[in-house]
């Protein structure tokens, strides 16, 4: 029962970082093998068919890696392409971000007022609502579209005051709505977090997918038994569709003290 | 001698508008075909292989629409992707925006100092000092990568505290150097003028490529006589690879009062 292959960990660049640092914690004995779509990154201005296109082709190039299941590290291409990926790849164990944050801030949330911030392309989709109220029907979420926040993110000025005079006008733009729980509905947005948090009270809970997603893989994993058998070795694989320098020195903005030594580059285009 | 066919104008997205708007003021009665490659924007970020891979396909798709000549109407491609361009298309007539803007430049400074500010793609590239130093052997050149600032106005937050903020940020990142010219390096910046304004002296020069680029056409079609021969009646044309509804919204900020109705949709990859 055991499944000695690695995780494939899929994202439009380098956000997912944030959710593979997750899963390697709750899942220390793995192998994984990223991928981030560089060379057609970023995925959250872009139409749905756009970012279907592009997931499918990067799902097809790490299921050549072997890999036994697929985490969707980025919210956008969660929001508008898991449909499309679990239709065409129906063997491949497919997991998106959306998901577990919709769960977690049901959870968090004692008033059901929920705001979240995230790319232009998960707002259109109306991912987060349609999940969250899943979990609880009368929740009332306001989303945002905060794209210029993944700009700061990659620039690394996640604080500082133009990180928090950004932040402040996005949150102005709420025109006072109350709410009891923030969904960091972006990949990106988790590192800025403690910018975030100057804007709000403190009984506000802020959420963010890549630890809840962390432990739905856990438990499927749990579930179906098939965990890696012997503790890992072998080094976590991270291959790129365009720069791979580039990869490398703005990887630590997402993992720091990480050493990620090898980035490959692969063609984007693996079928059309 | 005359020549009624359309001319090209190509960019990675919306920046590009900014150069159609001052070839249009220059050559009234000529026809236009813009074309934003929106599926694979920004271009900043992206490696010299994959923009001039990007641009090929970009201007072959032009050439199907029987242009001309072809003005690559943005900074990053003009930087990485000209040589390629003019060796694929030999018969093609191509004009950049950097070569104009270096040559304004040098022709704007006394001192010789330039700051030069434009994508992280342009500055990799060298193309402003080695331009501009054609012309000015002594100038010294200072770039500076700014990445934010496209997202910036992509947002439309060219003016405010933000944008005073960001801009800010990267003069600090100067250290003090001085300078009597700054050159406008991305077709996203002329919409940042006000606030770039505010933090320069008043004899400090701006120079933007979309002048200059714009007389160089009309050189070139006066010395070769392939201007339109009858005044423009048909409306110019706007294709894009993604997302023409978005195009759309956005470029009236690029061109306030400009009406812009029809949009096509246009698949970005003609030939591999």
């Amino acid at each position: 029962m055991n499944d000695n292959r690695p995780i494939g960990v899929f994202d439009s660049g380098l956000g997912g970082l944030t959710v593979y640092k997750a899963l390697k914690e709750a899942l220390p004995d793995e192998s994984f093998v990223y991928l981030g779509d560089t060379a057609r990154l970023p995925y959250g201005t872009k139409s749905a068919e756009t970012v279907t296109q592009y997931a499918l082709q990067a799902a097809r190039r790490l299921v050549e890696e072997d890999i036994k299941l697929l985490v969707v590290a980025c919210n956008t291409a969660s929001a508008q392409a898991l449909p499309g990926l679990k239709k065409a790849l129906p063997e491949l164990p497919c997991f998106g971000v959306i998901e577990p944050g919709a769960r977690a801030a049901a959870e968090a949330s004692s008033s059901g007022h929920i705001v979240v911030l995230a790319t232009e392309g998960t707002v259109r989709s109306e991912a987060y609502p349609k999940h969250i109220q899943q979990y609880n029907p009368q929740a009332r979420v306001h989303s945002l579209a905060c794209n210029l926040l993944v700009a700061l993110v990659e620039e690394g000025w996640h604080e500082g005051p133009e990180a928090e005079a950004v932040v402040s006008r996005y949150f102005q733009m709420l025109n006072g709505v109350s709410f009891d729980a923030l969904v960091l509905g972006c990949t990106h947005f988790p590192l800025l977090k403690e910018t975030i948090r100057k804007f709000l009270p403190a009984e506000t809970k802020l959420v963010d997918s890549a630890t809840t997603t962390a432990k739905a893989v856990k438990d499927y994993l749990n579930g179906s038994g098939k965990f890696k058998k012997s503790p890992r070795k072998e080094e976590d694989r991270f291959l790129v569709t365009d720069a791979p320098e580039r990869f490398r020195r703005l990887a630590k903005r997402f993992l720091p003290g990480a050493n990620i030594s090898a980035v490959e580059q692969v063609d984007p285009v693996i079928s059309r």
